[in-house]
C-alpha cells in the first residue's frame, strides 16, 4: 500500500505531529520503543528518522530524559512561538494524579493483560440481556430531553427513593441529586458545601487518596482503618471547628479493605459527630454487593437530624459507564448542590437516567443483583482458594462479605513499587496498597473482573514477581 | 381517601419534613402561598397549620423573611442539633448563581411558561425517529462498559475528526476529548490548565458571566464585543502576563450577541494572539446552526501552531440531555485533561457516546441539521417578523445568520429586572442581559424553542410589559 521507506513514514508522521500543532513546542515525544512499535519496526529505522527530523532543527535530545519539540515549522521562520501548554499545566489548580494512577488508569483499558486491579464487574457479570430490553423499552419512552433543573430525572429519583426504602432509608425524591458517579457527589460537596479552609477527615487507607477530591485550601487528617472500621476514638482525640469540619467515611465493604462498621460502632459515631456537630458523608457504593449477609444499616438510617449525606452509586453494580450515582441529603444542601450542577456540568444523561430508571421499575435490577451476589461469591471464594494455596506463607487477607476486592498485607516488607511494576512486566495489574496511602506492604485484588482462569494466572505471576523483588 | 382534615395533613407533613431531616435546622421553609398551591388549600389553612407547629417549638417566624425551622424533635428533646448545613454553604468554593439564573434555571422547567429563554431546540425540532432508530442500532452494539480512560469512546471521537475535517479542521482522534458538554470543557481547561492566578480575558457580554467558570484566584478582564465581534484593539491594549493569561472567545454566532468575527479578524486576532503567546480557548458550539450561509472557518483552522484549544458540543444541535460534547487540542493538553477528568467523574456517559457516534455514523446527524437549519430558518424569520411588527418603535436588533437568538437593544433606559420579573407575571420566560454582564438594556430572546403561537403570544406580552414598567 504505502511504497515510502519506513523510516521516512516515520519522518512524515512526526512532522505532521508537529506541523499540526499536535505535539507542541515543549512537549516530549513518545519513546524510541513506542513508535518502533506503533510503526513495527526495529529501534534503528526510528532512530535514523528521529535524527532527519532532529537536524531539521525541529527536535532535541535532553540527556537522560527524552526527545522534546523545540521547533515547530512556523517558529523556524518566524518569530512566533505557540504558549507552553506544558508549563502552563504545572501551576494549575488541579493537581496531577500520582504517577501509579495515571499508568493504572492507562493500564486497565489494555485488552492483553491480566486486570486484578479493576473495580468493576467483569464481561460475564454485564447484564446483556437487560440492559438490551431496557433501552427497547427506553427508546420507546423518549420525549425531548433538554437541560435539566440539575436535580436529575424525577421517575428515576423517585425509583431510588423506593429502591432505599429497601435499606430502610426513607428518602424523598426531593431529597436526592443525581449524579455522574460518587465521585462527583464527592467533588460537589467539597466545592458547594465545605467551607475554604475546612479540615476534611479521612479513613487511612482510602480510596480517597487515590483521586485528588480535596482543593488544596483544605485540611486532610487521616483517621486509621481496622477489622472493625474507622477508629473512632482516634477520630474524637482530634479538634473540629464548628462548621468547618466533615467525616468522609465508607462504613459498608470499605475500599480498598473491604471491612464494614457493626451496628453498634455507627450507632456510637453518629452520636458522637451529632453531639460534635461534624457532618458525616457516607459513601455507600457497595451496599449492594454483599455476599454472605445483608450489612448493617447505613448510618443515614439512623441519622433523625439531617446529620449525614448519603451517596450511592450504579457504576459498581451495572456497570461504570452508565455514569449514573446519587446524593441523599436534607434539601437545603441538595438545593444548593443543584445550583452548583448547574455550573458545572448541567446535569447527567438523559439517556443513562432513563435506562437505569427502567431497570429499577422492571425489578430488573434486583434480579441482575441475585446473580451478580452468586457469581460474585464464587468468584471470591476462588480467588480466596488461590490465595491460600500459593500465597498463605507470605501473606494474610480476610474474607470480605460484600464489594469487589481482597485486601492482602504481606507478612515482610516488601518493595511494592518494584513489585508493581514486575507483575506489568508480567502482564498483571495490581493495585498497591500505597496509591491509598496505605505504609504497610499491601496490595487490592480484585475478584471481579478478570475469569477464573486469568485469576490464577495472576496469582501465580504475583508469586513468581515476589520471589523477583525480594 | 385521606380523612384527616387538609391543616392536619399540612401539620403532618411539615413534622415529617423535619423529622426526616429534609428541612434542617436553619433553613427556611416554602411560602404560604407555596404550601397552599402544594395542597390546594386557602391560605388561612397554611397559617392553621404554621401556628401549630410553632407552637410545638419547631418553626419560628422572621420578620420579612419567612418561616425558619428552628428546632427538630430530636433537638427539642436533647442538646443535640445537626450541623448547619445552610452556614457551611456560604464560605463554600463555589459560589452560587446570582438570583436571576437561579430563577431562569428553574423557570425553564415549567411547562406553563413561554419560553423565549431557551437555548436548545425545541419538541419539533428534537429529531425523534432518528434518535430511537439509532438507540436500536446502539442496543446491538453494547458491549459491557467500564471506567474507560478518560478521552472518551475512540470511535466517537473518529466521527468527530471525520465532521470537523468538513469545517476545515484536521484533529486526530487522539487530540480529541469527550467531554459531558462545553460547559464542563471550559471547567477542565480553568482547572486542569490555566496557573492559579491567571487573567482570563472574556468578551463583554458574554453567557460565561452567567454561570461561575472561574475560581476566585483568577482575573477576570472584560473586553467589549460589537456587531464585528470582539474589539481586537481594546484586548491588545492590555498586558499580558507570559503563561498566566488566556483568552476565551466565542466568534461564531456569539452568545448572546449572534455576532460573527470576519475571517479577516480572525486571522488578525490569532496572528497577534500568536506574537503575545496569548492561548486562544474557542467556543464553537452553535457553528453547525448556520442559516444563510456558512460561517468564516473557525479560528483553529488558521491555527499551525497548537495556538486555539477548540470546544464544541451536540447539546445545541442535537439535545443538551446527551451531554455530549469535545475539546480538541494539542496532545500535552488532551493528556493532562484526561488525568483531570479521572479525578472529576471518570468521563461522559457510554450509552450517550455510542447515540451519537451512531448518528454521525449513520449521515442522520448531516441529515438532521439540514431540517434544522430550514425550520429555524423560518422560525427566526417569524420572531423578526413578530419584532418587527410590534417592538420597531421602542427596540433594536440586527438579523442572525446562525444560533438560536435574537438580540433585542432597547432604545430607551428600561428598568430590566422590573421588566424580567414582570414577563414572568405574565407567564413569559426572557433572558434580560444584564446576566450577561451588559449594561444596556437588553434582552436576548430565543426562536428555537417556544412554538410559533407561543412566540407571538410571548411579543404581545413583552410589549404590554413594557409598558407596566415604564
Amino acid at each position: 500500500m504505502n511504497k515510502k521507506p519506513r523510516y521516512l513514514q516515520i519522518v512524515h508522521w512526526m512532522r505532521e505531529k508537529i506541523e499540526q500543532g499536535e505535539w507542541v513546542i515543549g512537549s516530549k515525544i513518545p519513546t524510541q520503543r513506542e513508535i518502533a512499535e506503533k510503526f513495527g519496526v526495529n529501534r534503528s529505522t526510528v532512530i535514523t528518522a528521529i535524527e532527519i527530523v532532529k537536524s531539521e532543527g525541529l527536535l532535541e535530545g535532553k540527556t537522560g530524559s527524552g526527545i522534546y519539540v523545540i521547533h515547530n515549522q512556523w517558529s523556524l521562520n518566524s518569530e512566533m512561538s505557540p504558549p507552553d501548554w506544558n508549563d502552563l499545566t504545572k501551576w494549575s489548580l488541579q493537581p496531577s494524579s500520582v504517577h501509579t494512577v495515571q499508568l493504572i488508569n492507562e493500564l486497565e483499558t489494555r485488552k492483553d493483560l491480566i486486570q486484578l486491579s479493576k473495580g468493576e464487574l467483569g464481561p460475564d457479570l454485564f447484564p446483556h440481556s437487560e440492559i438490551a430490553k431496557a433501552m427497547g423499552a427506553v427508546s420507546t419512552q423518549i420525549q425531548d430531553f433538554g437541560y435539566g433543573d440539575g436535580l436529575g430525572d424525577l421517575e428515576l429519583r423517585k425509583e431510588i427513593s423506593r429502591h432505599l426504602q429497601k435499606s430502610g432509608i426513607k428518602i424523598k425524591p426531593e431529597c436526592i441529586l443525581i449524579v455522574s458517579g460518587a465521585l462527583q457527589a464527592l467533588k460537589l460537596i467539597t466545592v458547594g458545601i465545605l467551607k475554604r479552609g475546612s479540615t476534611v477527615f479521612l479513613e487511612n487507607p482510602s480510596y480517597l487518596h487515590s483521586v485528588n477530591v480535596f482543593p488544596a485550601e483544605m485540611t486532610i487528617k487521616r483517621i486509621p482503618v481496622d477489622g472493625n472500621g474507622l477508629r473512632i476514638e482516634e477520630l474524637f482525640q482530634q479538634t473540629f471547628t464548628r462548621n468547618a469540619s466533615a467525616l468522609f467515611i465508607n462504613p459498608t465493604f470499605h475500599n480498598p479493605t473491604t471491612t464494614s462498621m457493626s451496628l453498634e460502632q455507627r450507632k456510637i459515631l453518629l452520636e458522637k459527630c451529632q453531639h460534635y456537630k461534624l457532618p458525616i458523608i457516607e459513601d455507600d457504593i457497595f451496599r449492594d454487593l454483599w455476599m454472605d449477609a445483608r450489612p448493617p444499616a447505613p448510618i443515614k438510617v439512623l441519622d433523625k437530624n439531617g446529620q449525614v449525606l448519603y451517596i450511592g452509586s450504579f457504576s459498581k453494580t451495572i456497570a461504570p459507564g452508565l455514569r449514573i450515582g446519587w446524593l441523599a441529603g436534607p434539601e437545603a444542601v441538595i438545593k444548593r448542590l443543584r445550583d452548583v450542577r448547574m455550573q458545572t456540568d448541567y446535569g447527567s444523561s438523559y439517556l443513562s437516567q432513563l435506562l437505569v430508571k427502567e431497570l429499577l421499575a422492571s425489578g430488573m435490577y434486583e434480579n441482575h443483583l441475585k446473580n451478580v451476589r452468586t457469581i460474585l461469591k464464587e468468584r471470591r471464594d476462588y480467588l480466596l482458594q488461590l490465595l491460600t494455596l500459593h500465597l498463605s506463607d507470605v501473606a494474610s487477607w480476610s474474607k470480605p462479605s460484600g464489594g469487589l476486592f481482597i485486601w492482602v498485607l504481606f507478612k515482610k516488607k516488601i518493595n511494592m513499587q518494584k513489585l508493581f511494576k514486575q507483575c506489568i512486566n508480567e502482564n498483571v495489574l495490581i493495585n498497591p496498597g500505597y496509591i491509598y496511602h496505605d505504609h504497610q506492604s499491601s496490595i487490592r485484588l480484585s475478584y471481579s473482573y478478570a475469569s477464573f482462569e486469568e485469576m490464577e494466572m495472576g496469582i501465580l505471576t504475583l508469586k513468581k514477581s515476589l520471589l523477583d523483588v525480594v
